[in-house]
């Protein structure tokens, strides 16, 4: 079963499989013939871009998709297949991921952590349960540890606009934000950057680390791919040479619901910081606070392409359900 | 005028048209060339599967289905069509069910009870309003008296595992739930169970007897489909030699918002009481409270059909809708 | 850049040509072939004639459509690009607006007054922003000064019932509403029948005047499409000889928060005032708040044409896509 819940599910040839389907994709402009692929997208937490790229991903590739939201759509879901469910949930894990694997051919869920220790957190219990239980390939619309499709899509985006990722220089510089972010984001795009052979430069304060096995993961992943890894807390080189400059806020691990302190918040990426790179491009997932965690004047000039990596979810996406739906055999 | 309210408002030959069209159609694992076909679904109350499984069914006999949920999506809606309507109600039923007739060529409603006397709410006052108002075919998704499309889904369910369903022998047996549910799920399976011609066995403590009204239509419709009906409150008994068993909870008609008795617990479904049966299968239309209703040991095994019941909604709602849809000329 | 933000947004032949092009496909019973338009529709505001009809009309001209609603499918949104995001606003409409754009060849938004001093308002500066920002053609879906698609839906009506608009005797007639309503849709239809060339009245109590450069715009394009406008607070003297009544209530401009006085109750359209009428076709939005705006005794008579009304919202709007979609290159 083909599941796609972190950037290494996709083996290195699977992987360029979907990017280069992906630019076929969007070079032929116009959707596939219809086919019978039914793909089903389940949110626990809201969307924007998700949603919709998601959406237009399976319908590019002749499919249809239908979204669900739980809360409005659907009953209270009880994780535990062994509970006696005699008070406020209304629907098994067990059951719903059953009768949504007997309607749909590919199943989305996003699921964010949902406040439990991170150690259960981290194995996605969520996600790991609709694998088990649909029967059905089931891709993470971005869950406690992993956002594979958005990893996927900012490796598309880097492809599009430098050709060769390989030893492509880039900086996933941290930024201030009113709230501790998860990090699901960071996470997949150093871990996608690694798989994709760039000499990844991480800058963040002191304190702001990724989860050590994360970190240990994209480090055999780099040293695999002909990459590199480091990281520091001295911004202005960390940023010097980069091609690229993904900025990204995130919470720091051992103090989970605290925000970031002010002392930090000349940690916005500016013209300033900008002025460090080697005329990089900036990118970020969206949605960004302006002003905050980049500046408007970068995101308001061709320095930026933000919305060339959102338009590449629905492309990387495409690839992938298109890679996916081949595995399926209903 | 084709409604679907009731699991009577199909003639014999209708049903066996429609059950084997359902047959048919999901056989062929795929949708139908594209027609105009244009379904409205319009919820009142949360859905999973109905949702789901009701915008494939109009997909798979290749027609397109949009969903509204009242509130979010609509007007705060006005039942009575006289109503000086200067308070909080903002459209009436009466252009609400006029506009949906003009986009759509068959609209599905789910509305459950609203709290009112079960006088007025067993007459389905607002999907009559719905039936009469839209000029089109409404299929009830659900109301305070029936479950149509489930009841349907249900004898496919049988068809398919018993090939002949006249003398089946069926038990429909009560169990606890936290809540006093509706009875629109045991009216109808009870009702297409004698449509269906089976020997059904209701297994239900005193005073958790069905409305007397569909009682009587239940027994007379067996009698014509040349099937029996039986009630005991003896569990044991009403399990013996039972081929298919379906479980389910509702609340009594004469404490309409009282929970069932500690005392009953025991009547949740598992091992011992299946030993009673012969190997039977047993069935729930989910959302099922595990270890409450049915014990895990059985949903996780293959004694348990309600995936394949769940399932069945499509193919029984797409078998329905075809039906409808030759009736409708627009 | 095609925007459709008010009635003059089309000129005199586009909107002929958008109207025919409606007759056509409403004609034709069934949608064209399967094309790539990719419409997206968002709403700030409820709706279910607009979000139902809009899809509607995406598909009938072989497009798809995609609805999002604001607060419970996206983020919420900041209107200041160069604001500093550090509060509650988590998406700026500069990204929200630029990643529709990505995804969709036209978009749709709904955007009702936002509590602003009118002046600000009536600017549109959501519906601005998207059609700045997104790069990609918009139309209103109702805003706080005007909401074109249902003026052209009721200029098709007109059109469809008496065939020349011309000097066509058209009243529209203010009514009490529990709430002082907005005046998009008093608005839009006057101006709509301004260019028209209808003789058109305003009838309306003292101190319901429109805005004034609203007003100036319908007398000037009425003047240019041979028509007329007059202006009475005498009911029976505005109605008389009517062909046409648009009922529809609306707010004062100099008390925007302030409710109709009970002294206006009478202002309820019932049947001693269309006696005042030359037989006349009534004409309403929808949803209407029966018996306080309009009687059941009109509305359940063949005298209404409100259904129909709501019924060329798709057509309408089904038109209007045809023509801007014609002038998308992607």
């Amino acid at each position: 079963m083909n599941h796609f819940l972190a950037p290494t599910d996709l083996t290195h040839a699977e992987r360029e499989a979907v990017l280069n389907r992906a630019i076929e994709l969007k070079a032929l402009k116009r959707p596939l013939d219809r086919t019978t692929l039914r793909v089903g997208a389940l949110f626990f937490n809201a969307s924007l871009r998700t949603r919709i790229s998601f959406e237009k991903a399976a319908e590019v590739i002749g499919g249809t998709c239908l979204t669900l939201n739980t809360g409005s759509d659907t009953y209270k879901m009880e994780m535990d297949p062994e509970a006696a469910m005699n008070a406020d949930t209304q629907e098994n894990i067990v059951e719903a991921a059953g009768v949504l694997g007997r309607m749909f051919d590919i199943i989305g869920v996003r699921s964010f952590p949902t406040g439990q220790a991170w150690e259960i957190e981290k194995t996605e219990p969520i996600l790991r349960a609709f694998a088990e239980h649909s029967g059905v390939p089931v891709v993470s619309l971005e869950g406690a540890l992993h956002h594979p499709c958005q990893g996927l899509a900012d490796h598309l985006t880097m492809k599009e606009h430098f050709g060769e990722t390989k030893k492509l220089k880039v900086a996933m510089t941290w930024a201030p934000h009113p709230k501790p972010l998860p990090m699901a984001v960071p996470n997949s795009f150093a871990l996608q950057s690694a798989l994709a052979g760039c000499d990844l430069t991480i800058v963040r304060p002191e304190g702001y680390d990724l989860d050590p096995e994360v970190m240990a993961s994209i480090e055999s992943e780099s040293a695999a791919a002909g990459g590199s890894v480091e990281v520091t807390s001295n911004r202005d080189l960390g940023l010097e040479g980069a091609k690229v400059v993904y900025v990204k806020s995130w919470g720091r691990m051992d103090h989970p619901g605290q925000s970031a302190d002010a002392s930090l918040a000349d940690w916005t990426f500016g013209d300033s910081a900008w002025e460090m790179t080697d005329q990089a491009k900036v990118m970020h997932c969206l949605p960004v606070r302006r002003n905050v965690v980049i500046s408007s004047s970068i995101l308001d000039s061709d320095r930026s392409i933000v919305l060339d990596e959102a338009e590449n979810r629905l492309w990387a996406q495409a690839g992938l359900l298109d890679h996916i739906s081949k595995g399926v055999q209903k």
